[in-house]
């Protein structure tokens, strides 16, 4: 049951990039390579499933040309994650158990590959299929969970800046929030709007999206403690070897796991307005908690 | 005359961009210092006014909240140019007079502040005041132009690759109309959709843009031969030490001043449309072709 939902986004979503991204014989191909060297690198598509199973929680069903959106949020994923590789940012040689992108195709290719995966996004996104008004609250709340002040982007500086401090808890829930937890967030915010939701289901939604984004990452943080590289597909104990603000490292594994726990609880009680209908989401975030990889 | 034309533009653009932005004391810190460094190093927001010049010979005065729309199209051409001065691209020290983003701030945060600055660009343009209609077509527009196929990023993979080769003139066309011109263009065309435009209209504002893009990038590469780094406020002959393909190496100046002559003329050719309302486009167009700096 868990693992068709599973399936199903991650073909819809697969299917969909395939058919947006241009093709890799399309000038200039290097680019085009690129692009798709990092999106189809064997990617859990989280995010697109997440996006899937609030528009479907909404939609009653799964809404016609949702997997465009799932396909523009695992563009903008995929570009944070070949700029996180860059040798001046984490300077990581591997990622989903293949080699970066600036390792195969240097790192100009691998800046602009980065750049157009964003660039496409919002074409992509402009594009939908619905309202232009809904089209335009998307993009909104996107490129604000995906910027400076409270998004991605303004995670990916203070984690930067942390390394080899000691952060406190404030700063460590300020870079998770914004890091991995906004964009997460605004994966299940813009599968509602895509669906029609109305207000009062869209903040249920987004206090859904806040919670299991965090213990996502918390959860992320102890695996990379706790597991093998041959088990991530990533090299393990990067975080502690950067000094990198985690969870584990201020708080041990049991209380992180504490943690991860409450905020799944949370993320349950968000989705009680929606009753049996959200049963999916539920199992997701219960999956979400528990996985070992 | 056309010096009041310059200042407005310039004025607009730079209160709109300084309300827009971050401030350098909002967290964190370092990257919207970075974002502001780029975004205020005297740039001549050409594209701007170009926006706002087509906006206004389409409604008759300036369209009220078009700033914005300026603020996002120079944020766009401003996180392009952070990225393609990373030492990994073109490795230029200085920019307009002052070091570049990553001599001042490092590269991690100038990769960051041109990808923050792409982020906000989209969220300005989602919020802009006219229509949820006009604004995803001004976004669909803007992404295309700014993307990998006929787009910014396109023509600087292209260029990148020609280097120390002799490219032939449709590499060196694809590489001007979609380094340089295809913004130029895209923000003629929104200026247009913003002030409402018809089709008929929209056509004839692409052409225009189209011409005047491709010529002021070949007297671009022109000035970089003929003029010095002090003239310019940026580095000269880099061109022709990075071997780049350029209008003046392949065709000498001579035969380059009279190929934007050409242009100017369709540039002005497509605006007869709209007979003397354009007057101000094309003075515009004219100091373009016939500036020193």
């Amino acid at each position: 049951m868990l693992q068709d939902t599973l399936q199903r986004g991650q073909q819809l979503t697969d299917s969909a990039l395939d058919r947006l991204l241009p093709s890799e014989t399309q000038r200039p191909a290097s680019i085009h390579k690129a692009m798709r060297h990092s999106v189809f690198a064997g990617g859990k598509r989280l995010r697109p499933i997440l996006c899937i199973e609030s528009g479907r929680l909404i939609a009653g069903s799964v809404p016609v040309g949702i997997e465009n959106l799932c396909a523009a949020l695992e563009m903008l994923h995929t570009y944070s994650l070949i700029h996180d590789d860059l040798p001046a940012l984490d300077n990581d040689d591997l990622r989903r158990g293949r080699p970066t992108s600036h390792k195969v195709f240097g790192e100009a290719i691998a800046i602009l590959a980065g750049d157009a995966l964003q660039t496409q996004a919002y074409e992509v996104l402009a594009g939908l299929q619905c309202s232009a008004e809904a089209r335009v609250r998307m993009i909104e709340e996107i490129a604000r969970r995906t910027g400076t002040v409270d998004g991605m982007i303004g995670g990916q500086v203070v984690d930067l800046e942390a390394e080899h401090t000691r952060p406190d808890l404030s700063t460590l829930e300020y870079i998770h929030r914004s890091k991995t937890a906004a964009l997460i967030t605004a994966s299940v915010v813009s599968g509602g709007l895509f669906a029609g939701a109305d207000e009062p289901a869209v903040t249920k939604l987004r206090s859904f999206g806040e919670a299991i984004g965090l213990a996502f990452q918390i959860v992320d943080d102890i695996l990379d403690v706790t597991q093998s590289s041959a088990q991530l597909g990533k090299t393990a104990g990067k975080d502690s070897a950067a000094e990198k603000a985690t969870y584990p490292a201020l708080f041990g594994i049991e209380k992180s796991r504490q943690k991860a726990g409450e905020l799944f609880k949370i993320a349950s009680e968000s989705l009680q307005l929606f009753g049996p209908r959200a049963d999916t989401l539920k199992q997701l975030a219960s999956f979400l908690v528990d996985r070992k990889h």
